[in-house]
């Protein structure tokens, strides 16, 4: 069999796309996998089933191509994300007041059973959406999860998104918000946490706290991270058309990463944080799924954390593909997911 | 889309594998996958490359089928692993000894630099090979890895494999070789560890002591073990020929179990661990890699401890098919698990 035509195709196919040649080995061949039908496993809860049941995400490789476009598509996701927030809140018992802090919107997500050990902690979360997606109220899934299940108070930062603002305005505005919270509530008493670009975005406002010589937060929780947007990961290639969030490589995501990073390179630790230097980093917990197509960037943080030193925890869940943990408040398996986050900042906070 | 005729077949399937339908879940359907070309990655080391480059594994679907035929196949994997041995002994500087601990055979190995803080520790070895594979001294390559990375003496257990004698003779030996160590060591300074049937076996024999009241060890590293025979698991079809080892769920490898389980239930704790009740179990540091075919048996163990309240570590190693950190000692990635094992050792065993 002739391997130099596949190999070729997917260095051009990564010319195309922008992506890194060093995502690829070179001179070995690829493995050829046939077309093969994955039934959604018995091994996880009925709500998560129904998750992974769901069809390919609608649009995943016909991503919007003006500035216009994107604020629309931001905006239709928003509107179906802010219909599922009441029930939310209600079954989570929290409170969601907006704000301000350091000049950047944020909010208030307040618990209604606040636990005695967290009488005086904060989280501050970054929502996730490629850099691009989930505006306002929409941003607020993960962070009404977390002060539900793990019964503490978080501030969830409305960051500047594209078309309104560039790389790196997003990471600005979440140090703007660190600055003001480490004003009032002590950094030991702190942790930030966020999935996707948020997760991202929790690393990278880590390498900038370094660079400030600002005080880290005493632990953080970057789910199924975008540490890595060159396209290099095994999982994108493994869990290609397998993860029905992201779907794959080349599609709606990394359309929109390239939006925010707006000719910045991409290689760049503060938008590809698994190639900055990680010594120094707080407690890290990290979670993803077998089918995350960001299961590669997630475990190689891990890795690269544990190289440096860093305490770091993985947790990967059975079936789910990327953030999965944070669609549905009824699955055990988003209790276990936070429950296991709150544990980690429990054991790392002070009181 | 007719989707009941794929539905079907995975049923039919799976009821010609002897496998569990609640492997499945009913009523979804499943999500074809078209078939692509995955490129060897670039994330990792080039000793790594070459064996994620490397074919499937030959015969993987053409299991012996009579008790010579196995042990031919046994004789064949152990002459060829035999050759590598030197080799691994020489730059991990380890001796090998034969002995016999409470009738038992097993392998004393040991490093010729015991690192000063391990002068009373002890860790004993379970080879992996899908309960019939690994005879003898080709069972021994992990436990050098082991003892030389770790800088420990490693007792290796040569327990008796089809067609000499069937299920619970392995279980049945490795636990007599503990209760002759426990004589002699203090069993908060040992460990127990093992990859594949040996990370199975290593579990298996946790819940054993539990039954039979004997002292558990201070810490345990089961790595990508075959903790669920019974077919379920995600990674089973996700990961089914991407992973160059075990390939597919109806391999050999489930062949070989059925082999040994002799007729027994293989959804028995004692062949299938994840089903039995790991409360009270030390603390546990589990691996796998994204490509393995037992990812989904790793993580979901992980999970079940977690669950339970043990202490339960993961590290997952990009584009690693089943347990590729025992194939190569010089890939930086069999150095850094190893690494990661022994330094978890190291926080739970006594001095």
């Amino acid at each position: 069999m002739n391997t130099s035509i596949p190999m070729s195709g997917l260095l051009l196919a990564a010319a195309l796309l922008g992506l890194s040649p060093a995502a690829l080995a070179q001179g070995l061949p690829p493995r050829d996998v046939p077309a093969r039908s994955l039934p959604v496993p018995g091994t996880v809860s009925p709500q998560l089933q129904a998750l992974i049941g769901q069809p390919l995400r609608t649009g995943w490789n016909t991503p919007p191509t003006t500035p216009e476009g994107w604020r629309q598509l931001a905006e239709a996701g928003a509107a179906a994300t802010r219909r599922l927030l009441p029930g939310f809140k209600e079954r989570l018992k929290v409170d969601v007041e907006a704000g301000e802090m350091g000049g950047v919107k944020v909010f208030k997500v307040t618990p209604k059973d606040i636990r005695p050990e967290n009488a005086n902690r904060l989280l501050i979360h970054i929502h996730g959406g490629c850099y691009v997606l989930n505006p306002g109220e929409a941003g607020l899934t993960e962070a009404i999860f977390m002060a539900g299940f793990g019964g503490v108070r978080v501030i969830s930062v409305d960051y500047r998104m594209p078309p309104e603002a560039y790389f790196p305005a997003a990471l600005d505005d979440v140090v703007s918000v660190w600055k003001a919270a480490i004003r009032d509530t002590d950094p030991k008493r702190m942790a930030v946490f966020g999935s996707s670009a948020g997760g991202a975005l929790t690393l990278e406002m880590m390498l900038r706290l370094k660079a400030e010589g600002l005080p880290m937060p005493a632990a953080i929780a970057p789910g199924t991270p975008m540490s890595d947007v060159t396209g290099a990961g095994d999982s994108f290639q493994t869990n290609a058309l397998v993860d029905n969030v992201l779907v794959a490589v080349d599609g709606f995501c990394h359309a929109a990463t390239l939006f925010y990073a707006n000719g910045h390179d991409l290689r760049d630790p503060l938008l590809s944080p698994v190639y900055g230097d990680v010594a120094g980093f707080p407690p890290t917990i990290l979670t993803t799924g077998t089918r995350d197509l960001l299961l590669s960037n997630t475990v190689r943080m891990h890795r690269k954390l544990r190289q440096a030193g860093v305490e770091a925890s993985l947790q990967v869940f059975e079936g789910q593909s990327h953030a999965h943990y944070n669609r549905d408040d009824t699955a055990p398996e988003s209790r276990e997911a936070f429950a296991e986050i709150a544990q980690f900042f429990g054991r790392h906070l002070a009181r």
